[in-house]
This record gives C-alpha cells, structure tokens and sequence, in this order.
C-alpha cells in the first residue's frame, strides 16, 4: 500500500494538521502517513513548489502527495490529481505543482469534481480536509484517479525565473533559504561543467566569492562559500554560520557567476 | 489494531515525546503513533482542551488519544481514561478533557491507579512517559480499560465560557488563534441561522466588519473578514495577512456582533 | 521488523528531513519511520549527543536510530554504524554518540566505507540522504551491519564535563534546557542519595534555592525550585514559568550544591 506524505502551510502542530490525519485514516485505518512539512510559509505556493520538486522524486513509485498551500480555497480555482513521474499527487490547481513539471510533463491531469468520493460536508474553507485528504486514502485503497473527474489538458504554470547564461557569466536568483541559512539559487551544476571551478567568481549580497567549494567542512568557521549543493543548484553558504544573515539576502535577491 | 495519537504542549522535537514513543513502542512495536501537535502553548490546559475538542472525532472508531499538558505532575490530581463518543482518551483529570464532554457525556471514566500497568519505576514529573504511554500501548493491544482502576462519576470540569446570545445580537470571545493569524470564536454557526448574513455587523479589537464572507479568497489581500470556518464557528481573518497582528487581537478578546 | 528512528538539526519541515524518508521508504517501502527530533540546535553535535543519550534506551531492542548533526559531511570524518546497549546507531563519527558511551561500551563499531550499500550517487553535502538513509533502510531489512565496512576499535570521543564531587558540596553544570526554559545538568541523583534533601543548597545564576523539591505542582506559580527530574539529574525549575529566563542562564552555566 503506497504511503501519503502531507506538505502544507499549516504550521507544525496545526489541527487542521491532526483534521486531515483523521479523516485519511478514517478511511483507510491502514494507510501510512508520512509527514513531509508544515512548515511552508502562509501562503507561499511557490516556496510549496520548490519543496515539493526538490524532495517527492525520492519516493517510491505511486507515493500519494497532499500538498495545501491554498490561499484560493473556496473559490473557483480547481482542485487536481496529476500524475507526474511515477508519482500520484493532489493539490490546488494554483501552481503548487508546476515546478515539478518544468523538465517533465504531467501523463494524467484531473480535476477532482466527482463529489461523491469527498466528505458528505464540504467546508468553504478547508478542502485539505473535506476533498484532498478523502481522495488520497482512496486512492491508496486503489481508487483508479480517472474516477476522480474530468481530464484536463494541463495544470496551471507559475512563472519560474530561469537563470540567463551568457558566455563569461550567468545571472541567477536566490529561491530559497535552508534552516542553516544556506541560499539556494536557480543555477545548476550542469551550467558550470565547462567551467574550472577555480576561475568562477559569485557575487551575492555585495559579496564576492573567488572559486567553488566542494563540502562546508573544509574550510574554516565563518568563511563564506559558494558550492554544488545536494540538490545539484548552486548554493552560497557561511561555514558553521548563516549566509542569510551574513549578506541580509532574501528570496529573490539576485546571484551573479562570472568566470 | 487502533492508531495511538500525541497531543503534548512539549514543542516539536522535545526529548520527552520520543521517550513516549520509544516506550510506546518497547511494549507494543506494532503501534500506529500519530503525532497530533506538540505546540500546545506550554501548561496551556485550556488551549490543550480546545484542540481535542476540534479534532479528535475525525479519527476512526477505537483511536486512542494521549494527551499530555499536566502542570500538576506528580501531585494529587488524577490520571483517567475516557471513553468520549467513539473514542479512547488518556490525559490528567485537570479539564483537559472538558471540552470534549461540553455537548457529549463521557460513556465511562476510569481513573488510572492500578500500577501494574505502567512502568516499574514512576518520576515525580514525567507521567506522559510512566503512566499514559504505557496503558495506551496495552489498549492498543487489547487490554479493558476497566483493568485500569476504578470508575468515577465523571471528570473535572474547565469553565468554559458561552456566547451570550441575545435578541439582536451576540457576545462572545476569541478562543484561540491559528497559524495564520485567524481568530476563532465561540460563536456558533447555528446562533446564527436566522439572521440574513448581510445584516450581521461584527465588532472586534476596535474594527467594524459588515456581513458575512463565504471564504477567503473571494476579498482582495489585506481585507478583514468574518466567516463561518471549517470547524463551524465564526472565524475573524485577514485575507493573506493575520487578522491577530491586524487587531492587536489576543485569546479573551471579546467579539460583538448585532443585527 | 525494527523501526527507524531520525534525529536531525534540519529543523522541523526540512526538504532534508523528507528526501530522507523518501530514500528510506523507496528501499523498505514497508518501514516504520519515527521523527525523534529535528530541533537539535543547527550543528551543534553537543546538544545531539545529549539528546540520543537522553531517549533511544526507551526504545525496543534492534531499533534503528539515524542521527544527523554533521558540520563535517563531506570531509574525512568517518559515518560509522554501531551497536550500544541492544539499540543500532547509524551517525556521522563526530561524537555525537559519544555521551551514549561514557557508562557503556559499545560492543561494535563499523565503519561505513562500503559504498555498495549507499545510494549511486553521493553528493558532498548530504550524507543522511545518500549513505546514513539507505544503510539504514537495509538493516530493516535484514542487512548484517558487518557488511557496511571495516571493524573499528573504538568511537570519536567529545570531552563531556564531569560535575566535581566534593564532601560536602558538587560544582556542575548546565547541559540542556527543555522547552519550558528548565535546567538539565550534570548533576546525577545518586550523587545526592546520602544528603537530606532539606539540607541542599543550590546556586545558579546568581540566586539560592534550599531544598529540592519532589515535583513542580507541591509550588506556587513562579516559584524557583530545584527537584531530581524524570531522567535522573538536577533539574532546576521556575513552576508554570521559565528558570532559562528568570535566571538568563544558558547552557554551560556552572551550579553550585553545598550542605
């Protein structure tokens, strides 16, 4: 039976959390949950989208992804199964999705209309609750998702900055901050194969970083470095420090390569 | 076998909730354990009591809850099993449990002396992990909770306070407030039936909101509105902002409305 | 089959946290994952080692703790597997399951240099996911620890600060504070079992308790007191208050017992 991970923007602890673990479980005593985050900012679908892309591909084939970030709830936006990769997932059809799809399309999209696999009650509210979490226990009952609605032709698309590559340079974009404080930026490892890791000079937050490091350790506490991050992004870092405080950057504040 | 969940004030990641688990799991290693939230406000029993209330009949028949916010560890006061509804419960007898008995009477309350249930050794401060991991692990195993000790008449009660509800209007009070800054009050959906949703006029930290919302997303970012939530009380929000920063709003503030 | 435990310094919803259960449930889709902590302080190998010290001997014989607080990923320092008491331990070799160690030895230290048990590819920067995660996923399933390496004799030891026994008084140390802002030291029950608790003096940041106390409830509300807490050492309490606050101590602050 394929687990169900729950990412949301419902802060640890939340009941609206414990709501959607009840009623998974309600319907299918069985399943196992597997809590992937609540700590997405309120509201911030697109820091959603750069969670969800950077860690469901690690799950085994048919994982049921919940994801709320879901500020549209009640209105006319949709609600979606997708399946993308060999993965299932559920979600506000607001972009929470759509970077999973900006190197691999979608095979399936379904609007999830089909109430009678809801919650009798539907709350304005709280469709986590009355409609995703619902369908995900079913669906790890083996509910075939085409029962779930209408097909769609695709699924709404955020606008995702990609880094401009020059000759000589690329200008890239912080898009998001680690608990460490380490910066994550939009340029990948495969832009900078041509280049000797020497020669490359990062500037972020009025700061200049000469060369790339490989690992935080080796070098001192406190030094600034930029690196391959896990993910395969560039990523600027403080040794056993915060590069966010360090150079007061935020999301979206620019990274410039040179080389 | 029926899922064990945790609802502790002990704060995510806290020493104490993996004790509990790990005794949990000493004695019966097939155990669901579900975390609910550990983010009850510190010795918070009211907030504690709130959060039961809200979510623990979602769970499926024979769930046992474990609730732990006990500023009177280790002394007089009672630990007890309840059955609530459908439900199993385990926390001390000190109201956490009281809001959950507001509208339902519990169907049999046991008061947990009989020692053979919990661990050899008891610390004067730590009963989560003593007494009530313990006997939860053996409900979930099968154990009567009649074996637990002896019945008692009921258990303590919390004031808890009610909205008052005259002709023409409503006064009540902001229970408690989530993650995104929303306020929810005492006041009931259907106190609220007969009046036509337009006409309401709801008054709070110093604000005037006139009528009803449906939900969040149909008013532009910033706007104040009132709603009936997913849970079915009226709910104070700032749409895409917090309504608690907004109004200066803590738990205990009143809430007006007329018509 | 054994669970797996995580204690991290991730912070709670880290994109760590889930790519490390997404690689565990890929290898035994069938595991049972449990999060111990993921608020150990952000590299602080100290305040890891307390916390595994502190809990996984509660847990049932064979369980599986991961532990990652790893400011050296990528450098020399080994990953090591090893089995203290009847529990199995997978963490980096930093010392971080060296206060596991200061009353029982280890009966087996492997080194995990065989790299056909960890994933295909290894980044420089996140060893939890891409050795520590899949290592552990196999031993669930049976894997002989043998088999991930060479024997090593022993494990990194950190210097762990012995409280000074004196006749007639005991200068400890802070080691830990809790959620509720109480003081964990060093200083151990049966340091004290031949002095009549009355009789006890206690300093700390700056101010005197006389006496311990049995539990928090026998005070009133703000009350400063001293007492043995639930894992065996002196703890030192403010009732349904902070001592971490009152007294502005901090780890590492020195406590002073006479009588």
């Amino acid at each position: 039976m394929p687990p169900i991970t729950l990412s949301t923007d419902f802060g640890p602890g939340s009941p609206y959390v414990a709501a959607m673990k009840g009623v998974i479980l309600g319907i299918n005593p069985a399943a196992t949950i597997v809590d992937l985050t609540h700590a997405i900012p309120p509201q911030d679908v697109r820091q959603g989208g750069l969670f969800l892309a950077g860690v469901t591909h690690w799950f085994p084939a048919d994982t049921i992804h919940v994801a709320v970030v879901d500020p549209g709830v009640g209105t006319k936006r949709r609600i979606i199964y997708a399946r993308i990769g060999d993965q299932h997932y559920i979600a506000p059809d607001n972009g929470l999705l759509s970077r999973l799809t900006t190197r691999k399309q979608p095979l399936r999209v379904v609007s999830l209309d089909n109430s009678e696999h809801w919650l009798p009650e539907i709350s304005a509210t709280f469709h986590g609750r009355d409609i995703m979490a619902p369908v995900a226990a079913q669906i790890s009952l083996g509910l075939n998702p085409e029962k779930l609605g209408a097909r769609q032709p695709s699924l709404f698309q955020l606008n995702w900055p990609e880094p401009q590559v020059n000759p000589g340079g690329i200008a890239g974009t912080v898009l998001s901050i680690d608990s460490f404080g380490n910066l994550m930026t939009d340029i990948e490892q495969e832009h900078l194969r041509s280049v000797p890791a020497a020669d490359l000079r990062i500037e972020c937050g009025g700061e200049i970083i000469q060369g790339l490091a490989r690992t935080y350790g080796e070098h001192s506490d406190g030094a600034l470095v930029a690196l391959i991050g896990s993910a395969g992004f560039l990523e600027i870092a403080v040794v056993r420090g915060s590069a966010a405080r360090q150079l007061g950057a935020a999301v979206g504040a620019p990274v410039t390569l040179s080389w």
